[in-house]
């Protein structure tokens, strides 16, 4: 698993001459560093009388965070291995007219779960992000720029998992599916902008920028 | 180092009880992303004939964005250092004058250092964002959207940084110190601002976007 690397050879693997790990995986690990983030702010808040009154809400965004996290770090694996699909598909034989029909199929399928996983990456970013209103404004107001670094890289991973949606929807040819994917993306992408709105407020407000 | 821990156990670390590793540490590794997928984008596009007027350029920026993809996990550590340093000040003695007045100097001379780290990264994430713009005006298309989150990354690694230079400026009394570092800050912001708009441009016309 990619998430077993040590952090520089895991970045040395995504500089490398190789397509994967790239841009999916890299939004994969933005958000799962965003969702950490989100649960330092939380632990950092639970336990804490001057904050008493904002603990169920901190454990409950906490407990929704570190699942988002675990799904994050597994996307990261899943991402590299969509991209292997598709390549594969690609290497197939194609002399005969049936070889050159099913490596066309095989491209599109692999092409779909290339589409598919990234918006399950984008779906977690957003995920992530619509906890941080809350997390920001009840949350401990010390590690708010800890917050905010949370918000900024989960919306970094929001819009490289569109990148990576994007890329691939552009070569399917099934109109049905491309559609159905592009709605979907687009109304996830609407609610993780308006949370990253609400949550940066709360930080500019707070660090007076 | 941090950078020697497994992906997931940095994680763990991020999102643990303690402040430290944090915003400011997330922030060197958004930025080392970032620098290591611009890197991805020049080697997927040197040595292919197709690209070869490119070469010079692709190598150049290679050869910088691998030594800021270095100084980038550097800084990760020596984010935690420097907030360590200021935890460490408060800590000190405060029961006679001579000390009060010892430790608020040690603790001016902490939020000093919390604050220049980041805006290392600040710089080194904005030296990234600005080898985008020719990397993915000329570099292999095929990669873009990991071109693409590439600046997000960095941009959000440079932002982040900035949350963590205001947060350390706030809290300091060198009128002069402030001054001189907040207009530091500002021209290297719109320089990266500047240059993620430019890259983002090319990263939007290519996908349709």
């Amino acid at each position: 698993m990619l998430s077993e690397l040590r952090v520089y050879e895991f970045l040395q693997e995504v500089a490398g001459p190789e397509a994967a790990p790239g841009g999916g995986t890299a939004a994969a690990l933005a958000g799962a560093q965003g969702a950490a983030l989100i649960s330092m702010v939380c632990r950092l808040t639970l336990g804490r009388k001057k904050y008493a009154e904002a603990a169920a809400e901190m454990a409950a965004a906490l407990e929704r965070a570190e699942t988002l996290r675990q799904e994050l770090i597994e996307l990261m694996d899943r991402d590299a291995s969509a991209y292997d699909g598709v390549m594969a598909a690609y290497k197939l034989p194609k002399e005969t007219p049936q070889e050159q029909a099913a490596r066309q199929a095989a491209i599109q399928q692999g092409l779909q779960q290339a589409a598919r996983v990234p918006l399950e990456t984008l779906a977690a970013c957003v995920e992530t992000l619509e906890l941080a209103p809350a997390v920001l404004a009840r949350g401990n107001p010390n590690v708010i720029s800890d917050g905010g670094a949370g918000v900024l890289s989960a919306h970094a991973g929001m819009m490289a998992a569109l990148l990576n949606v994007v890329i691939n929807l552009n070569a399917i040819t099934d109109a049905l599916f491309v559609a159905t994917a592009r709605s979907e993306m687009e109304a996830l992408r609407a609610r993780g902008d308006a949370a990253r709105a609400t949550a940066w407020a709360a930080v500019c407000t707070h660090l007076g920028l």
